[in-house]
């Protein structure tokens, strides 16, 4: 017989974890909502050939296949010289990929800017380590059909305002264009060849420093002369000073960055600023921002909180994806919020014991008069747990408590079930 | 490449469509926590041998196997003659397999009866046909550690509770038991090796007639003892006369039920109806009812609505499953709502759209205005969709009140963001 355990690197989430799960989703779903997002769903499952056609990078190899049906021993047979023939289905590993399916099944049904929200669980067949699951909840939104700044501006300030809405106020903003990554690499002398390499190095510069960094870029064999360049630019690269105006964003740059990058910068931050008010939308320009996602073509960005050193979500545009779809290019932009890290960081449960009451009962209370109790504690807007007196009353209460529970009542044989009383339950 | 359709049998949500989903699970949801019930979660996949253990039934047919994974093609090639070697895992076909082996895993973490709420998806490879999915949603609460009448009635009262919160007054309860069936079966002298047949064709009474069913057992080879004896007995069987006591029950059945159960379900009866008042709890007696799956081993019960000829869920008692998980035996019973068929039927989306305006806007406006005009609707308590003014802005008006918008908000440069009207939109 199997363990009772759930499958290796999966969870099982109990009554309290759950609760707290749903309510981040749902003030989540609130504010997206109400930033004019809407809410798409598709299948768990993509056929094969969509999830492994190249956009979903090093994930691809994560993604869980399923056995095609049918398969008799001459099918597997023949199978062993091309694994891919005994599984026409996978389970999603992104919800990019599902996305662009979709927006290329559904177009003509969808208004000519579509603003997606996507909350769903995502498989990857990841060695399981402490924080990161096989089986996780990705938390979308896209714009797709919008390349304006307008699109960023929207996104960003929609995922702020989430934030908040959860207690996580002081949000920011890293930002930064793969066509600044691009002309930056170009203006050090980096062959093209070796750019994704040098991107992979640079992506590390929080954790090895400017001088691990260069020193990994020399051991990997990149181009001396550009490793020097770019060593002599992060020393005398200025601090980030607060100004997220075309003049502070090109003292940070090379030459050679085009004037429209800076300018969509420039303009996706007065819009956030303007949204929100100068002091609750802070956008900081980091010219070394990577992120890893091979298909992002334009700003990529992450969300910053003070309260923790990783980044609470991230993304960035991605107009060429939707156009291998659909043949037709159509401009994209999505933002991934980090909802495990969220879940993980809110255990405020204050909320969700308001009228939580367990009714604990005598055995032998008839259980008409029992339910009838219980119907009218729920009526009058009360969550009603029941409970037969225990031999340890106490010990149960407490587990109560601990489940949420704010008050409890008792209820003896013969009782008047019209007046009962809630009493407090000690925290 | 493969098509841009979700795989065969599954579907995609629109916004109007998913946005009417979770309407409904909101709804379900809070009046199930109401009732004292804990949502839980467990992975959608379970190991191969937890699917394939017998407890599935026929279902276990239908589960989609996930491809092993680091299968060279020696694996592949020695897997031939035993198909079961290239899967561990697979895609739940239900939600009591995984219920019983999350019990049987954190029994010591819940409450002594631990009523559980699982809303989630599972996964069938039926062939597909109108109405019937291969991913769809089910929506199940279970009581377990209870073997009195109390268990059913709470179910019961949450579920008429949970449909009337939907709009959907008037639902009442058919309901038997697996001992009511098997005493009836053993007076009628049917062996007890056929009985399973015959419950099969009993199932088909709607369907069927009673003349039918009777032709059905004799055609299937049943003893013609046994047939005859239960054709008389169809054909003196007194009609549903509302009495839901004792004497009304055995009236309905012949010799041999024993008053045990007769009980039972005199008890559910008096309950549901103290706590709902006589007039919104009907409970009709059904000496017939059969449900299908195999593990139920006392009460079984089915939700009816006068608006539908199909039942909106059910379930039953099974008190052996989780014995066989845990080794001790645990009572349990369950109910499951048929969240599909209540989507289908409450296409009501009147509550949607309050409060949601689309902030029309001319191309010209600059991005930190508009952003600041939608800031100030959505502080405002609104949903708010920002659109570029099209050429034709009748269609784009008409296609966002489809969407759920009720207002809309006209925007040209220079105007006083302070200061807009809502005008409202035609439905």
């Amino acid at each position: 017989m199997p363990t009772v355990n759930p499958p290796r690197g999966m969870r099982d989430f109990l009554p309290a974890d759950k609760a707290r799960r749903e309510r981040v989703l749902s003030v989540i779903r609130e504010r997206y909502r109400a930033h004019g997002f809407d809410e798409i769903e598709t299948p768990v499952m993509e056929e094969y050939g969509r999830l492994h056609a190249g956009i979903g990078g090093d994930n691809e190899k994560l993604a869980y296949n399923v056995l095609a049906r049918g398969l008799d021993a001459d099918g597997i047979r023949a199978a062993a010289d091309d694994p891919a023939a005994l599984t026409d289905l996978g389970l999603r590993y992104d919800l990019t990929v599902p996305l662009a399916r979709f927006y290329a099944s559904h177009r003509a049904e969808l208004p000519s800017v579509f603003r997606a929200i996507q909350i769903a669980p995502v498989w990857r067949a990841e060695r399981p380590q402490k924080g990161r699951y096989r089986q996780f909840v990705q938390c979308d939104i896209d714009i797709i059909g919008d390349a304006t700044a307008r699109a960023e501006a929207e996104l960003m300030t929609a995922s702020l305002d989430a934030l908040d809405a959860l207690g996580l106020t002081g949000g920011s903003v890293r930002i930064n264009d793969r066509r600044v990554l691009d002309a930056m690499l170009a203006a050090f002398g980096f062959a093209e060849s070796e750019r994704p390499g040098v991107l992979i190095t640079i992506d590390k510069l929080d954790k090895l420093g400017p001088v691990g960094v260069v020193a990994e870029l020399r051991e990997r064999g990149a181009s001396t002369e550009a490793a020097d360049a770019f060593a002599s630019f992060l020393q005398r690269s200025p601090e980030e000073d607060g100004r997220f105006d075309a003049e502070g964003i090109r003292a940070r740059l090379p030459e050679g960055v085009p004037d429209e990058v800076v300018a969509h910068l420039v303009g996706i931050g007065q819009a956030v600023r303007t949204a929100r008010g100068d002091a609750a939308a802070p956008l900081v320009f980091d010219p070394f921002l990577v992120r890893g996602m091979g298909y992002y073509t334009g700003t990529i960005f992450e969300l910053a909180h003070p309260s923790v050193s990783y980044s609470l979500g991230g993304g960035g545009r991605y107009d060429g994806m939707i156009g291998r779809f659909l043949g037709t290019d159509v401009p994209a932009v999505g933002f991934s919020l980090g909802f495990e890290r969220l879940v993980d960081l809110l255990t405020d449960d204050a909320a969700q014991g308001t009228g939580a009451v367990v009714l604990v009962h005598d055995r032998d209370v008839p259980l008409p008069e029992l339910l009838a109790a219980k119907a009218r504690l729920v009526a009058g807007g009360a969550r009603v747990r029941l409970e037969q007196r225990p031999k340890n009353v106490k010990a149960m209460l407490e587990r109560a408590a601990a489940d949420g529970y704010t008050g409890f009542v008792s209820l003896r044989a013969g009782e008047d079930v019209s007046s009962l009383e809630t009493r407090p339950l000690a925290p």
